[in-house]
């Protein structure tokens, strides 16, 4: 089916269905009915339900057979157990569309998911596409659809406007609607995926970033089912100038808990969630309410090159209460440079140099403000001007909202914060289009947002050659041992250790001393207490003598190992020790991480992390948020480490992500020295089949 | 004067004197006297003006002198210059409380400060107190007093009710007092506290404790200016079980920057203001609503032993909004006990063992939900119960919100998260004093903090004898050198390393090798790059060659330095090497902090911080909150340290704030064993007079 035409069946359909209609007001099942009519819908109604033969007043059927016409779009709110059977009636009929309400599947555990495969079974090869199960229905302003059984819909007016909802949380769809229209803004459509049997975030968003309607797409998001869609969808989106603005549970080992429980979804970390968001050129938000106070920010915004906000305020304490949280983010705060404050002292506006332009209460006039807040928005040592107003914004909208609405933005992003209660200036700065927030924490918030967005990530040309390679190196493998593995590693062009493998304890051994000597066996995990490691072995004759002891202790303790020889390895000096480490994320896909070696980074979280495969401008990035990795950027007078040479091996160890039998890698450490890096350890897990998502 | 005095002065004066008053209503200096009439001040106002014989209908005086009748309250808004005549003026009618509206002082910089000062001079040994300078007012909603410039009282009815605010931005007073006024809540007082040249925040907030009106006092805070007097007020507040709560800004680089410049004020950090809040049994909020929001679940209340919160919901999404976001800040949430899961099922209310009850739609029923609220607010697994709310908030109160208002919650603190907007069931709740929360950010805030709060903190008992010794080791030593530093440690109880003193190369040493040598003297401050250390000195004869050596580098190096001889030192191996600091912080007075040796502690920030002196309970409370410390604590299987022993060293060390005469100290490392811990480098220094703040 082409997205046109999935488009009108799902949000403009001339017909709907309403399998398991009830003419009873006080159940759920009648919602769908009486709001559509409520809502101004024009098109056929066809209620489905053996036991009535009129509801609401219109004609019900006994089942799907008999309605007489072409149907759209069906609604499935019958019991769980019955699903089956009504879907399968709509693919009988070739409805292109059915969204099912009914509950009880892949969020209720292993037999629910057994039976939303049942759906999808039904549905494979044939022309209906599905939104849900579990889900609460759909919204389209312009065409008055609301089908769904949201409670809100019984009282609330849903203004048309700008803004697309796609959630995942079914319950919260209420929420968020009443909460936009309560601050006043415009929805175009709102959906409630459910479960996301067939079409899911990525797919349906995609719909809406052709809808003409629609100037920003917002995602409350629990889980990523589908992220090659919502990938391309986000990037669809960016190159069409809508923001994608997402706000995603997860953050907390208990929220990802409750994610995970809820949706039936496999929960990733918060960290990899954020990395894909940021790597298609979406937006994530930390408050709620910034999700709706954001897009009139960015709407038809790209990211800059810089972010450099300047703040002007009447109010020093008010605007403090943004600068200061945005500080916390890393947000770049700028005074006005010298020919700024020279050019309005010829208008008599005299400022200061502080970061924060602060006119006090003796410049809360009208042409000061605006003469001040023109004159920033004319500048260019800044990307963003956030305007901060103190008691006027109540009462006085003379002084600074006037100028504000009046102010030339088409250059430069424009946040406004009113520290009063200001619910009147706040909705004509909204009328206006222009970005106003009500608390200093979503206006922080946003502006970190719009801090850290970022065009969609570049995706690097894969090295064929070197890929060709080390896949041939790999072939056969079934679990790769140390030296396999950094033998791959090589191949894609990381610097590796000398080292060579020993048969037997006499093997002759030529590399430079001290080397280390590990027993090489796919069947014994821990090498150093099984007696299979020695360090620091200064000469030929300690090394016989290692390797022999190593063989002894290790055919001792583990009779029936398979042992493939001792590997010895140089032992190496540098700075610091890194990990680097590859992850096919079940939610995510390739991801590629780094941060120092040794306990303390663990502990501290302190991992940089991309979508795999990353450029080595990337992988410059990188190595310089792992704030462990100070310690070789110059740090108090330490000695600089290579990082050119480490960002050239993390970019060729990130060629993995085109291997798709990899699960995981590591190189653990990599050691970085005042010239080059060199891999002393590294590991390859293979994937075990399919893993679920 | 006495504190009652103050108050009735301050909050009930009988008449005030206006200095500096215009009639032109477009003049900030008409405001006071517009405002006072307009909200009710039925008391006697004098407005003082050379140059008018009447001020909006009353009669304006020349000068003070001129003032018939006895004058409570004086309020000075002439210019800069012209404020100290004013004040002289005001001293010589005996005027108990000035409160000054002028700038141009501490806020303005150096010349500034002197101008402050001179105000200070002015009062010093009248009866007159100062509030101020640079302040905007205060106001009283019980005896209708407006004494204040700001704007908003032009439009602005401020409702009677129980919460105080005590402000240093002067600009913040309207936006808070209107924050509040649309949130529904009630004030008793407002206070700007300016400059505070000499009534601060802490005396100010101290009447409020004593005012039968003030139920909370809320503090917006830039910076903390008279520790002490706000401990004192903090301990009686919470003895009175009205909640302290602040909001301070500072957190950021940038902030603290705005807050020195805006204030006059040194920045403290956040950490040592966070300590200070904490140890004093204040609550600190994040963000600016939680001010207003948080008071109604913390009145009358204690900290709990523990902090569970149990949470329920009728909209899975809504609560995982709250739930995940307080799982960041560390908050333990609790499921139901299967007792009462099998209580419920007696009622006929199904409900599983999972974190968060989620009621569903299909449970959204008043008999449901009341059922759970109250079996959950009688539970004992749990201190404080979330309930959530989805659409129903909004339209249909009868589902929970009337179980919510008519739940018994004596035993038990109630937050209630309403999802969507509810401007309505919010007001329900307000007014029946149950604590409701806008957003999902403030209500994890308030969370968070009650999470976080303590009942203030035990001062230990000092420990005299020890105290005395330790003082006449450090009496006489300007600067001591790491010697004697060590020495005054081992006198307060911490456990050194075996040390001696070689006076030259041929002093007879009688330590257990391996040991270290260091020159000692005040006169090289970097001993390594002296060629003044030697380490892993192995015996007797290689110590002498090494003295000797050091000998020749240093006084080649340093011909002029003065010499006190060799330090030799046992060299100690142990799991894990401690910082353990101490520090007269110049706003919040002495401090221990501790942290984990090494460079990586440093970049992480990774320190715990409590006034000192400290209880070895508490020092073992902050070594839990080290993270880099999980090392000792039986992180991945490591060997456990002794952390009994170094919590006492902690406590010992922390003695130093017996010393008046100490700036900071350190004992860098303090090296932890499995059995024992043993200092093995200590710095002491010594303040030079009187630290400005």
């Amino acid at each position: 089916m082409s997205d046109q035409k999935l488009y009108q069946a799902i949000f403009d359909p001339r017909s709907i269905a309403l399998i398991g209609a009830s003419g009873d007001e006080r159940k759920n099942t009648s919602r769908p009915q009486r709001f559509l009519r409520k809502h101004g819908y024009d098109g056929r109604i066809f209620p489905v339900n053996p036991g009535r033969k009129e509801i609401l007043g219109e004609t019900a059927y006994p089942d799907l057979a008999a309605v007489p016409e072409v149907i759209d779009h069906a609604f499935i709110m019958v019991a769980t157990a019955a699903v089956p059977v009504a879907l399968r009636q709509c693919v009988a009929r070739n409805i292109p569309v059915v969204t099912v309400y009914s509950d009880g599947f892949a969020e209720t555990g292993a037999a629910g998911r057994a039976r939303q495969q049942e759906l999808n079974d039904i549905i494979s090869g044939s022309n209906t596409r599905l939104v849900g199960p579990n889900c609460i229905g759909l919204l389209s302003t312009q065409t008055h659809l609301a089908l769904s059984v949201n409670a809100v819909l019984e009282k609330l007016d849903i203004r048309p406007g700008g803004l697309a909802i796609v959630s995942q949380s079914g319950s919260m769809m209420g929420g968020l609607m009443s909460r936009g229209i309560g601050r006043g803004v415009g929805f175009s459509k709102l959906i409630s995926v459910g479960n996301e049997a067939d079409l899911g975030v990525g797919e349906l968003a995609g719909l809406l970033v052709d809808d003409p309607h629609t100037e920003a797409i917002l995602l409350f998001m629990e889980t990523i089912r589908d992220a090659p869609m919502l990938a391309l969808t986000a990037r669809r989106a960016y190159a069409a100038g809508k923001p994608v603005i997402v706000y995603k549970l997860g953050r907390s080992e208990v929220g990802r808990d409750l994610a995970a429980s809820h949706t039936g979804a496999m929960a990733g970390t918060a960290q990899a969630a954020d990395t894909f968001f940021k790597a298609h050129g979406m937006l994530r938000v930390d408050n709620l309410e910034t999700l709706f106070e954001l897009p009139a920010l960015v709407k038809d915004r790209k990211p800059a090159k810089r972010h450099r906000a300047a703040v002007m305020t009447t109010t020093g304490g008010g605007a403090a209460c943004v600068v200061d949280r945005a500080g916390t983010y890393g947000v770049d705060v700028v005074g006005p440079p010298d020919a700024l404050i020279a050019a309005l002292a010829q208008q008599n506006i005299s400022i200061n140099a502080s970061r924060v332009t602060d006119l006090t209460l003796a410049g809360a006039k009208k042409e000061i403000y605006g003469g001040v807040l023109n004159a920033l928005l004319a500048s260019d040592h800044c990307e963003l001007v956030l305007a901060v107003v103190g008691s006027s914004a109540q009462f006085q909208p003379q002084i600074a909202i006037e100028p504000i609405l009046e102010a030339d933005r088409r250059d430069k992003l424009l946040a406004v914060f009113l520290a009063p209660h200001a619910e009147a200036s706040l909705k004509l700065l909204a009328d206006a289009g222009v970005a106003g927030f009500r608390t200093p924490e979503s206006c922080a918030d946003a502006i970190r947002a719009w801090h850290e967005w970022r065009a969609p990530a570049q995706i690097p040309a894969s090295d064929a050659p070197r890929i060709a390679a080390a896949e041939a190196l790999l072939r056969g493998h079934a679990q790769p041992d140390e030296h396999q593995a950094c033998t791959v590693f090589a191949a894609l062009g990381v610097p590796q250790a000398q080292a060579v493998v020993m048969a037997d304890a006499d093997t002759a051994v030529h590399l430079p001393f001290p080397v280390a000597a590990k027993i090489l066996s796919p069947d014994i995990a821990h090498k150093t207490e099984a007696g299979g490691v020695a360090l620091n072995v200064g000469d030929d004759m300690a090394l016989k003598q290692a390797a022999r002891d190593i063989l002894t202790r290790v055919r001792t303790q583990h009779p029936h190992a398979r042992l493939n020889g001792i590997l010895v390895r140089h032992m190496e000096q540098g700075l610091v020790e890194v990990i680097v480490g590859y992850k096919h994320d079940p939610q995510v896909g390739p991801l590629i991480v780094i941060g120092v070696g040794g306990v303390l980074a663990e502990i501290y979280h302190d991992f940089a992390m991309r979508l795999a495969p990353v450029t080595p401008e990337t992988a410059t990035e990188m190595i310089a948020e792992v704030r462990g990795l100070a310690v070789i950027r110059g740090y108090r007078g330490l000695p600089r480490g290579d990082c050119a040479a480490l960002a050239l091996a993390v970019a060729a160890f990130s060629q993995l992500a085109a291997f798709a039998d990899i699960a995981e890698a590591e190189i653990n450490p990599l050691i970085v020295k005042t010239e080059g890096v060199v891999a002393v350890d590294g590991l390859i897990v293979k994937r075990k089949g399919d893993v679920p998502c």
